[in-house]
Formats: structure tokens, C-alpha cells, sequence
């Protein structure tokens, strides 16, 4: 069992595989969560590369039971988590008339819900501890629901909802919970081949991200973030 | 067919009935949709009396084919609704740890989901005449994550990021989408039942929240509106 | 003396004229006020023509003593105004390096404090009835901060935190206050003639604005409105 | 001339002292800005004593023309400021009847035009090198206006614009803006007097807060923050 345990939900080889490594690199345990192993194999093994410690589970986001399950593989091999990230979602582009409900039903999961099946599973002995830190990624249409962007928009709204309540819930119990916003395209292997020549400047650096993540875990009790927005300078807003 | 027909669905003594009554007061034909036709019954009746027309519909907002069999009965008996109102909702109140994964569920799908399931079903109607108007009934808890509240304010978020995505689509195609904050407790039978001697002035008129959408809907197209709050002039906010 | 008295600070031939015909029409004594009275004279006399009332004050909302005078001649020739509507402004386009201190100043004052210090000149008499209606006149650049636009944003969000100041403290005694968002060009004499061609349909009508402020001085003390927002259909925002 | 200069406008002994000794001990030659060397004295020896470097210079802050003296004293003796951080404020609690339009005048220009002054003082440098770090402290009241906080909530929302307006000009110039939203009581000297067994896990910690500001400063170009709140964990909000 590790010392200290992270747990990130929604790893691939972008934003999730950055913050494993953070935490990881700061002497965590990790727990990588993703539908597939195929994911999470790349990300386990380079922290091992390292001399870290990781652990891959499948589980899916969308699926109460799914992410019980994964929860309880991660308790089991690794042992309580003292960070959760949530870093799962799904998006269907469209306009109201384009997006079939069940499409629209499975975005609202993967983005919000996930989150609250997920929390469930670490509250209590972070509760047990009075102490942890749960952050979930979020994104410019927490804030702004745009024309086809429906799809996106209410999960990221109740993601949201879902860190406040949780920050009013846990905070006075010791658990910090903070909700980010990223606006922009981050730099991925897939938004990178999307649009091979694009400067690297207009794309937000996972690790920097990452390192956002790190210095949230860090903030004293007395004063802690509960939100916070991370863009490219050069991004228009 | 009626000439013009309103569709109201989440009708129960309360909020609905009054919208209902005063877009039939109107000369709408009222379509009034509810998981039981308990619900819409007594208010069905009352418009009747008044020489209104009004059809009862059972619908289970959670339910996408439920919704899609509703509205096909509202068309076929109606017509297409100009005007629709989503005052459905559901609420599990509860700290993270104590509402089921199920529960959250159907909150999510009761609070947003449903409206955008009925919103699909008015809109292509609405899109051809390049006129309508779909007022969403949302509440504090769209602006306000609080402890106990998730299971709540995840949908009412979810909700007025719907709004926005639909008024950004829909409003240049002519549809007026609005969302409303109702910031207080609603003069209801039921809430009335729980505090007989409260003063009435402490609760938000059923017909002066009905008389708001009445003048959403009359609004002028140069200056639609697409959020305004509502509450008692004593509310603490 | 008029039995009911309206007052509106900032009187030009576009919003502040449509506001005060559509109050005089109702019945109300409007006292028009504005820098000059080259602003008010037309006003005043389209509202004399139509059988109504109507006092024409020079007044600089910039100057908290100009503001007294003007209001003790109100309040000298009509009576206290029961409903007082702010619609003052002033805006110096540019950067942060191209805005004097002198014009930043001048802009924070037209835009904010003009508005307070006309509310303590109503209010004492509206608290002494217990009833009276206030709206502060706001815009799209209350809600965000733009480039080339901190000397109307910084004033408009003022505007907006004393608006819900003084909902919050008067509201409980009877005084309804609101802030409107008016997101879009309004229809001016000023702005067609910079766009002799534009499709009216783009530009907000100052009747249907005037309307609005209308229906919010209407509204049932058990659902009033704090915020709304007003714009063309085919606005983008 | 210092390498690296910061400077600090509005330093006592809570938090202008602890952001002043942070970038301090980061080897930053720091400029402390205030109405009185009294404020300033104490902290300009304790810098000094810890081997670093700062200068005290005497500005008000509500005098465009004190501010644009205080900085050329900071660019003759120190250098150009690569970070400044805003942190005066005045406030006078009160209903809208008991607030003179003098104090409420004043209250605004020491909560946002300040900061226009001085960041017209800086921008320039900034510009020129493409580079720097602007943080403006807000407050709660920067998002919410409550009763008899008037004087306080029109300035803070007022400096929250400016910040937005500044970070969306300056951004893509590489400059970093940022406005912090200080939720709580900062345990300062004063604060301690008023409640002495206040139990200091109620309080921002000033050097937590300084913490704060010194990660805005370093994070990477491409995933800057605009805004983040800070209060302690037991805050209620």
C-alpha cells in the first residue's frame, strides 16, 4: 500500500497523463482510471519508467457500479486516495435538433455524474482523515452555454454545481474541492495532429496545468481556491 | 385544432397550473403534461369551466419516448405548441454520501434532461414558422451550488446552460428561450400545508410568476429577455 | 402637485425619452432630467402635446450637489417620485494607456456614483410610503470587461453591485429595485444616422426597453425582478 | 537598480506586507507604496534586515497625479516594476442614506480608479518588454453587493472590470492580469486586536494569501489565470 494515494478518473495521453505524473513525481501512488487499458497502459508504464508508482483500473465514468468497482481495485492494491481529480467527459457537437437523447443522456454522465459516483467512493475515509483534495476539470462552457455546445454545456454547468456543493459540504470538514476552468485547446497528441503547424503558445501545456493541480493540493487550509481559469495568454476571451 | 396552443409540461396545483390558466385565459388551447393525470385533472377542469380548452397528457419527463408519445398526442389533438414551459423537476436533498447514484440520476434527467427531450419536440414546429417561445423554470439553486443541494442544483445548472445554448441557436431563427430564477418558495397547497400561518407575503403568487412568463412571451423581439430572477420583496438573498 | 411622479436622469431622444413617455402615459408627472435642456425641451413638449406632465431639471449626474438641486425643484414642482429610473452614462473608448485619469474618473461617476446619489433623493420619501420603484439602466459591459472598454466596464459593474446594495436593503421595505442589461445597440436618432441602412430588427426599440421597465414597476411585490436582460433576436452574445 | 523589481500599492501590516516579503525573498527589489511611511517603515526594515532591498515611497492612491509620482520615484530608484500588485481599498459601511456621496466617491476611487492610476504607471515598461504581472485583490464584495456595503461592492466589482478589461488587452501581449477574490477575514494585526481567541484557522493566513499571488506570477504563459477566490476552509459561503 502507498503512502499517499492519487486517483485520477479520465486518463489518456493529454491532461490526465500529465497530472498522474505530477502526483506521481511528488512521491503518490496513482491510480489511472480510464474506460481502457490502452489509455492508461502508456501513462503506468512511463511512471514506472520513473521509479513511480501507478496503478491502471478500468472503469467507466458513465457507470455507477463500474466506478464502484474500480474504486474498490484502487483501495484494495494502493489504499485510500487523498486526491481525486476528475478529468472524464464526453462531448456530442450539435445543435438541439442534431443530438439524439441518448447521445445527450451519456454527455450529462460522463461529465457530471461520473463526478458524484466517483466522490462517493473517496469521500468517506477522506472524511475519516478530515483531509483530502478532490479537483474536477472544467471548461469554458461551465460558464457560457454556446449554440451546439448543449451536449457539452449541462454537464459542465453540473459539474460545477457539483464543486460547490461538495466545497460547502466537505471544506469545513477539511477536504478541499476545487473546480477549474480550462479555456482552450490543451496540447494533445490529438489536437497536435489535428493542426500540425499550430504554435505551441495557443495551446495550453498539460503540465503547466499540472502544475496548477499540484499547487491546489498544496494551498493552506486557510486559504484555499475553489475556482480558478487557465488560458493561453495569446487566447481571446 | 386550436388556433394557438401553449404546452405546459409539469403541471401540478401550483406553478404550472397558473401558467396554464393564464396562457389559456389567452385564448391558448393548453396542453397540461404530468406523470398523472391527478396532477392535471382539477386544473384541466378549471380551464374548461372558464371556456378554456385544455388536454391532459401523461409524460414522464425522465422517460425521452414518454415525452416523444406525449407531445405526439399534444400535436395531433392541439396542434403545435407556440409556446412551451418546462416546470418539471425533482429533488433528493442530501449530503454527497447520502444520495444513491439512482437518485442523482433521475434529478439530473427530471431537472435538464426532460427539457431537452420536450424541447426536440416543440422545436422543429417552432424552427418552420420562425416564431415560439420556451420559457425554462429554474431556481436559486441554477446559480448556487449549496451543501445538500447537489442532487439539485447539478440539474438547475445543467438547465440554464441549456437555455443559453438554445437562445444562442434558436433566437435568431425567431424562438424567444428564457429561464427564469424563482428565488423563494412558491405559494403552493402543499407549502401552505407545511406552514399554515405563514404570512403570504413571504411567498412567490403563482399568478405573478405566471404573469411574468405571460410578459416574456409578449416581449418584442428587439429586446427579448433571456434570464430574469423572481422572488418576494422580503426574500434574504 | 402630480398624484403619481415619475423621474428619469438622463434624458436624450432615444431610451430616457421613450421611458418617460411611456410612464407619462400611465398617468404619471415625469420629471426629465439631463445635463441640458436642449436634451429634455422635445420631451417635454411630445409629452405635453399628448395631454400629460412633464418638468424639465438640468442636472449633472457627475455632481452629487447639481444632482440635490435638481431634485429639490422635483420634488418642489411634482412631488417625490414613486418610481425613479437612472440612465445616465458616459463612455471613453480606448486602452488602458489612452484613457486620462480625468475621463476614467468622469466615466465612474456618470456611469455609478451618478446613480447613487440620486437615489438618496428619493429614497427617504419612498421609505416613508413604503413603496417606490428604482432601475438602473445597465448594459452587456456590466457582465464582462473588454478591451478598449475598462472606462464603461468598471462603471457599469458598479452600477450593478448598487443595484443589489439597494435591492438587498430596500427591498424589505417596500422598494423594488432592478438592473437591466440592455446587451445591443438601442435605436436611436444618433445610431441610425451612423447606419442610415441598418435592418431595424438589429437595434433594441426603446419603446419595447421602456415597455419592460414598464411591466418590472408592475410586478407583484411576491416576485420581482432584480436583473433582466434585453436584446435584439439576432444579437450574438 | 534591482534586477527584478515589484511593486506593492497599499502595504500595512497584513497582506501588502506579506506579498512585499515574498517577492522579496525571492530576490525582488520591492517598492512599498502607501498613504504613510508609517505603514511602510516596519516592513522596509524587516526586508532589509532579511538582505533584501526595498524602497518606501508615499502615494495616495485616490490622486492620480501622488500615484504618478510615487511610481517615478520606484522607476528612478529601483527600476521599472516587472510585477505590481494593487492591494489598497477603502471602505465605508453604511446604508444608502448614511454613506456621503464624499465618502462614497472616495470609496471608489481607492477600490478600482487606484489601480487604473498606477496600471497606467507600469503598463508601459511592461509592454515594451513584453512581459510582467498585474494582481488587483478583491474581495467578496466583488461579486456580490449586500446591504450597507455600497461604498465597498460598486468599487471591487468596478476593479474586477478593470482587471478583465486589462487581461484582455494585455494578455496576448504578455502580460499576466489577474484579480483575486479574497473571501473572509485576513488575519492582520487589527483583526486580532478586535477578536483576540478568534481561533486563526478562521483567518487567511497573509502569507498564504502571498503565496498565492507569487504562483500567479510564475505560472506558464500558456495557462495563466485570470481570476481565483481564496478563503479558509471553514469560511461559510
Amino acid at each position: 500500500m502507498s503512502e499517499r494515494v492519487a486517483a485520477v478518473l479520465g486518463v489518456g495521453p493529454g491532461l490526465g497523463a500529465a497530472i498522474s505524473r505530477r502526483f506521481a513525481h511528488e512521491g503518490f501512488g496513482v491510480a489511472l482510471l480510464a474506460r481502457s487499458e490502452e489509455s492508461t497502459a502508456p501513462v503506468r508504464e512511463e511512471i514506472e519508467r520513473s521509479g513511480g508508482e501507478a496503478l491502471a483500473v478500468e472503469a467507466d465514468a458513465t457507470d455507477a457500479s463500474s466506478v464502484a468497482r474500480a474504486f474498490e481495485r484502487v483501495r484494495g492494491s494502493l489504499g485510500d486516495p487523498e486526491v481525486f481529480v476528475y478529468n472524464a467527459g464526453a462531448f456530442r457537437m450539435g445543435g438541439i435538433l442534431d443530438v439524439s437523447p441518448a447521445d445527450f443522456d451519456n454527455c450529462l454522465k460522463a461529465n457530471c455524474a461520473g463526478a458524484f459516483y466517483a466522490a462517493q467512493q473517496v469521500l468517506l475515509a477522506m472524511v475519516e482523515r478530515g483531509r483530502g483534495t478532490i479537483i474536477l476539470t472544467g471548461a469554458t462552457a461551465a460558464l457560457r452555454g454556446s449554440a451546439n455546445f448543449a451536449a457539452l454545456a449541462t454537464g459542465k454547468f453540473a459539474l460545477r454545481a457539483l464543486a460547490q456543493s461538495m466545497a460547502r459540504e466537505f471544506g469545513p470538514q477539511g477536504i478541499h474541492v476545487a473546480h477549474t476552468v480550462i479555456d482552450g485547446q490543451i496540447d494533445t497528441p490529438r489536437v497536435r495532429g489535428m493542426s500540425p503547424d499550430r504554435d505551441e503558445s495557443t495551446m495550453l501545456s498539460p503540465d503547466a496545468i499540472a502544475e496548477a493541480y499540484w499547487q491546489l493540493h498544496r494551498q493552506d487550509p486557510t486559504a484555499w481556491t475553489l475556482e480558478l481559469d487557465l488560458r493561453p495568454s495569446v487566447e481571446s476571451f
